[in-house]
């Protein structure tokens, strides 16, 4: 059975081991408070290009949107995000956990849409309502597809300019910034955000995603609320060290592009076979369209997940690459797809 | 300017002043520990033709919603609601702010189906997403409709089948239990829902909601609830009190009657002027659909809710009747109803 | 039975009910958007002397206290309060059910002490603690004694050069104001705390706290918080005509007044008696200490609360006297308590 | 300068580590789903002697109590801790933010009493005041003592004939397994508590919390309480792997057991120099009260805290060791107390 199910099915890359190993015995200051957490932030400071921002590290990704959406929010404020959005509907409640309503909006391939948006925020006028007032996205979407700079910044434009905020879920931000079409930059999510997150656990770390907080506002007592969140790792130089390995020579980025180019080698094979997809394909998600029975047998070979039926004998699957993927696991792959043709 | 916005424009019943002044000055022991209050439980209970119900006195609507909800609910668990229902959007996430999510599925006519109820309910399948475990409907629906004892009886053993909850906010429950196509009653709430509330404060009384808890594993502990979420009222008989006036003899029916009367005088009209309705004409909330001209005129004499537009130049307003509204009001409404068909 | 248990056992004073009924069928806009509230926050305003105030009108004091407390702090922030104080024992974890805590210190007849609030501030230094940021007091104390502005200017000094807000309570807030002992103002409450409520309920209104918000950063969509906790009345002006009653010719002072003459009078005897004393007879609250034996014997006439044991044999009772404290009652208490001393 | 701040400054023992390489790359389903995950809880169920009870690994201790404490209460309960217990002090309120009061009793060498937890269960009679419901101790305690098993029964058997739960947490388990003077063993504490946890962060893995739940009625759902408060770690088989390493062949216990040989050794030179403790000294956390001065000069070569003031001169501080403590930093240490006793 080979696994294209989801892009944490492995432990991590060999340098982050690698460095574990070398630091082992070495006795660090508890919580987060010792050099290799410091030496990360220089180094992700440096890709945002800015020395401004907060970054704080956090063991998973649940748990970094519901501190920081918690912290920001006063008890009336709610969340906008898409209907698919990770918060709205895979996180178990944990944002409405924590007392915020998260007010869902269509999406068209995952993104969340201008004319949306407006219309929820015109829709919550009075006190009876709860007050719209932090926009949630996430970059790559739940469909893989990704936001260009152009629609970050209108989206960030109508935020700022209604009192709201913008937070940028990356928990697979580095799919993100290597995809072919696209243009996301860490540096231009730093500027239009009012914080985001940079996926570690979906791209090669064993755990781990940094939270960069760019808007002075949310700054104060933050380690406050991911103490109280449970989400304070005593080791915290464990969460230093593997951003350190990640961003010390572009590790992140060569992880993230491998998973691309998995996919796209995918993808070169389903346009070859004409099959239809869900969403378009970007990054290291793909969401092809097959008959039911091609799908089950599919299934005895290879793992995946299956997201929803399409009429009575269709279904769209999702196969993910990785920062692991090994090309002979794709080439098994390509020549099932290509079976599929022929019959 | 004659209201037709809401039912709680005026005080109360004047029977219910008469009372008040009665037993002013009796010395009561507090927080509904009181015979007012027993008295009053008696006469619900005779009602609802049970004599094991739990019933509790709320001064609001709100504040009953969401003690039931919270006091009823694990943290993991979520409610299921049309998206028109009023905890889903006009109680400024009073359910979320206890830790809980409400999940929202379509109306039709404000009502709630069994296929979306089945579908949401199969959507939510693992520890990833909330588990729907209590449904609410309003008995009148937001849109003045009414749930028939056939359609309840469908809902309430799909319910109980998956092992759910049936609440039921009868903050206009009234008007349903007077109505004239409804087969609605007390005893029948009592045998399908695991509890439903009573609303009091727009049928004439100054405030108060009773809330029936049906289910024997619901009613532990609760006044723990009413007073942690501020609601255990200090003067509590004046709760009693009310509703002792409200069922000794009848009085909560007739003023509910009155006001679906006056409603149906002016729906009379409306079918005559062949206005179209956006909701079928129940109770005693209308929805009539004018041109917006005509709607502003209307306006410069009688005060309503303008509810949503329709296309370019029409929209759907709500003109409520109450147990106060006045024959004299209705008739002069009426005369400029039909005024709009001469036009 | 004669009730000397709370100030609460009566409905209202009559001018109240008279105001009732007069505006009762008058047709007013709902949740306290109504000509009357506005009038008793001018009242309101004008006693205060300051206009720059916003004042809100709540059912009860956990409602007020809690919505309050809730909307003023981030999720890591927390309360100081006396170990006796009424957040912290009597409201059922209001506080914390909004997710705060609520450190408590000791408390001198029921009066914080700045060192015990130094020594608590200076013990939570970092994240893994809460971190203390609203002083919650109240006036009279729940030992019925009373701060006198000196008192209070030392601990508001002491919260506002720590970063910290002042809160104080006043569902007792009458009878500290007209206390011989008392130099205490609503004025000069406006010009120390950041916030303070206004208790009716206790002093002759059916229901009512007006809650002050002074600190300009706490008056932002503060309406959605009422909302949200399920305090916002429907019919609002019942609020509003009652404060407007209370306040239009000084009805507020002298029915405290009487509260507590009545109880001076029967502290007279008890100190004519040489009863020991728990706590400073200064309010409308008294705290003597008896034989066992004697408090079986009073209980048989009439209905007061235990508080605590004292030794084996010996015990605080409290006695409540209220604006309907009847001169006949005071007599007959004064005559049991003179027979003590003969035994 | 040498730790003894804390039993987390150090990576994770080398099995662990070299558990982790071996299988680094092999493919696991995500979110302790995997085979790791089940064989290390048949190994710590094989320790507890009982097939029934539920396991659930989390990253870090404050994550497993608040969700534990969090999913076993209804709103109104709330638990029992002593005042130094570390929900109570350095948490960060997480209980509390999750809605829960908890109530504080005086601890005597850092362990509950039977009659202080008597006098607050009787304080608590009515609905005015939260409801205790759960008892949490630790083991070893905040000031490294042990219950004895005579001890815990007690607490448990108060517990149990009052509905009450008892919650055990062993962030610091394996010391006290292995202390000299302590009869704790894991199926006494799975007799005993309704649930407990067996941590694995202060005793050599990277991270790591196993909670036992034993009480059936606690067990329903819970995966779902760790998802919704961000706990359910993407690559669980990360814990599952760690715990395997700890209990395949008894490593836990010999991590511990060092820790507690290094203390006793380091405890020697204390009693040989007369210092008094400011508790016993059990477990591998020391409490001598030295003079400020001295302090002052350990402070130069060596890391700990200081807990407390004891009146001008002198101070508490607290001396851990280690499953990672060598030999040779104990020897330098003791060279240093040696020398005080000379002075």
């Amino acid at each position: 059975m080979i696994h294209f199910t989801s892009d944490y099915t492995e432990g991590a890359a060999p340098e982050i081991l690698a460095a574990l190993s070398e630091i082992n015995l070495h006795q660090y200051s508890g919580y987060g408070t010792d050099p290799l957490c410091e030496e990360a932030k220089k180094l992700i400071s440096y890709e945002i290009e800015s020395e401004n921002a907060d970054i704080h590290f956090f063991v998973g990704g649940t748990q970094c949107n519901m501190t920081f959406i918690a912290a920001s929010l006063r008890p009336h404020e709610a969340v906008v995000a898409v209907d698919t959005g990770h918060i709205a509907v895979h996180e178990t409640g944990a944002v409405e956990s924590t007392g915020h309503k998260v007010l869902t909006i269509p999406a068209a391939d995952g993104k969340m849409r201008l004319e949306d948006l407006e219309m929820i925020y015109n829709l919550h006028r009075d006190e009876h309502m709860v007050k719209p007032r932090l926009i949630y996205l996430s970059q790559t979407t739940e469909l893989g597809t990704v936001y260009q700079q152009k629609e970050l910044n209108q989206i960030a434009d109508f935020a700022h300019n209604h009192g709201m905020l913008l937070y940028i879920d990356g928990a697979r931000l580095g799919s993100a910034l290597t995809a072919e079409k696209s243009d996301c930059t860490l540096a231009h999510l730093a500027k239009v955000a009012d914080a985001f997150s940079i996926g570690g656990t979906k791209n090669g770390m064993l755990f781990g995603e940094a939270l960069v907080i760019v808007n002075d506002a949310l700054k104060p007592d933050f380690r406050y609320f991911i103490k109280q969140k449970g989400g304070l790792l005593a080791k915290g130089w464990l969460l230093g060290l593997q951003f350190q390995v990640m961003f010390r020579d572009g590790l992140y980025y060569r992880l993230a592009e491998h998973a691309n180019e998995q996919s796209r080698k995918i993808y070169a094979v389903l346009e070859e076979c004409r099959i239809p997809m869900f969403a378009e394909a970007v990054s290291n998600q793909l969401f092809p369209i097959f008959p039911w029975s091609f799908i089950m047998e599919l299934a005895q070979n290879f793992s995946f997940e299956i997201i929803e039926k399409i009429g009575a004998d269709k279904a769209v699957i999702r196969l993910v690459t990785s920062w692991a993927t090994a090309d002979h696991d794709v080439e098994i792959l390509c020549t099932w797809l290509r079976k599929f043709q022929v019959e």
